[in-house]
């Protein structure tokens, strides 16, 4: 452990890099629901390397096979100028879609993933159908729940990091807008109006930050160095499953197949409130927000 | 949750609190591994009534037999003048004794908690073996290990904090200390020297806070709402279990049997310190000693 951190937030930091891995384990086949657990406890990561490649769904699914099943039936599409849905602009419409518009979908994937649903004793909550192209990008955000993330076509790339990165996100209280055409066609940006309550919305780029960035020239911010050894970059090829658990922050981006589409699914647990996790987590916030290791803004505000 | 609380710290136990019941689990048989994992995952207690009645310590064992079983072999005893072996005055000889001084008598004993070591991944680190008699009386403290108690006679009455009452127990920088005979055979207590490292002890007695005094009268202490809402107050009788999670703050005084012992084993298992749990509870103790959430001690200053 580094020496004499010059605040508690630092020391946190530190402490939490110096006994977990930015190197998460990869498995190459599914664990058990008592192993999952262990994994669930810790609030940790893991890829299971083609843990779903006998899916019917990674076997079958194709541009072709996708418009027959769907065939005349109408569904949502995000559309955006920049592939941002769920960008800071508005959030991604994760509804439970694949038992809803996406039904006839659903036979070729299992109703749920058996080790999470034993391990938490409980059915997913929502499973959620993604379908985009090499635009849509999910910018940094958090979720409370347990997810375990299936890629079927294309690649889907992850930056994570655990709730307790919270120093870095910078969450700010906005207020939420929706993309509509206007008369010519054109994509413009609509505010809700005034009254709307203002909600918290993690607003860091860890791309654009220049202390992820290998080559990056000037000053560093307060935490380079914990950012960089608490990054995890995660690459989900055709078949692969990622457990992403409760609270971590997920920026996700994709890469399609031949076909020009990326194609995942992923199972939604409820997260337990209960026990010291999730009001510590609570701390950390409240600390943050309270101006605990201020200084790392000074850069923000100096810009 | 109660409203706008003054301070992180006093936000944290209030969420705590209202995420949490005093009152803890009753089992009535013992839980599966994968069960008793999802109680480690939250580092929350329960008892199992009853769970280990059949075994045959808890059938056979009295003074007499316990002569038997140990004649001709020397122990050590805990002698003080009042009880409190492992008081802030000197720490509790908890050495996996069963299997090392005690052997003759664990063959009455199973080698393990199938239940612990299979979710744990391990066989206990040490098994201790307790013998006292209602003058014994264990000061509030914590282990880095969790912990399956296992009353064999006599009753066992535990006082029991979560690792986030760090605020509650006034930990202070001690140096270690053992009682010896003078000359005229009274116990008089030696210091260590003045070289000796100091170790951060609890000094807190919740027994003796007017706080959880049910009559107390006077001032109360700044979160004396929140220390009534978490305390936990659990007594074991013969045969029952208590899984104590690693971390958790325990004072334990004892009722004897009518033969005028009480006897209990517990198996401890290494904790994880991976994940964000202990680097959290690292956190709070930062902040307290800091400085956080002052005011409490006022009261002590003053007296």
């Amino acid at each position: 452990m580094d020496p004499a951190p010059q605040d508690p937030i630092t020391a946190l930091l530190q402490t939490y890099n110096s006994l977990n891995s930015p190197h998460i384990p990869v498995l190459t086949e599914e664990p058990s629901p008592l192993e999952f657990h262990r994994y669930v406890a810790l609030n940790r990561p893991f890829v299971v390397r083609g843990g779903a490649k006998d899916w019917e769904a990674c076997q079958d699914w194709n541009v072709a096979k996708l418009k027959e099943v769907m065939e005349g039936r109408s569904v949502n599409v995000a559309v955006t100028p920049l592939g941002n849905a769920d960008s800071p602009t508005s959030n991604a419409n994760e509804n439970d879609n694949l038992r809803n518009e996406y039904l006839p979908l659903s036979s070729a994937l299992p109703p749920s993933i058996p080790f999470a649903r034993i391990a938490l004793a409980e059915k997913p909550e929502a499973i959620n159908f993604w379908l985009g192209n090499s635009f849509s990008t999910t910018a940094l955000h958090k979720d409370p729940y347990q997810n375990i993330y299936v890629q079927i076509a294309g690649e889907k790339h992850f930056v994570l990091f655990p709730p307790i990165a919270f120093p870095f996100v910078k969450e700010r209280l906005l207020r939420s807008a929706v993309y509509e055409r206007d008369g010519e066609g054109e994509l413009v940006m609509r505010e809700e109006d005034e009254e709307a309550e203002k909600i918290p919305v993690t607003t860091w780029d860890p791309d654009a930050d220049p202390d992820l960035i290998e080559d990056g020239k000037g000053e560093e911010g307060r935490w380079a160095d914990e950012k960089r050894k608490m990054c995890v970059r995660v690459t989900l090829r055709k078949g692969d499953m990622l457990y992403l658990p409760a609270l971590w922050y997920h920026k996700v981006s994709q890469s399609c197949d031949e076909e020009g589409i990326c194609c995942a699914v992923n199972y939604w647990h409820d997260m337990e409130f209960s026990g010291s996790f999730y009001p510590l987590c609570n701390l950390v916030r409240d600390l943050v927000l309270a101006g605990a290791g201020k200084g790392n803004d000074e850069r923000e505000q100096k810009s």
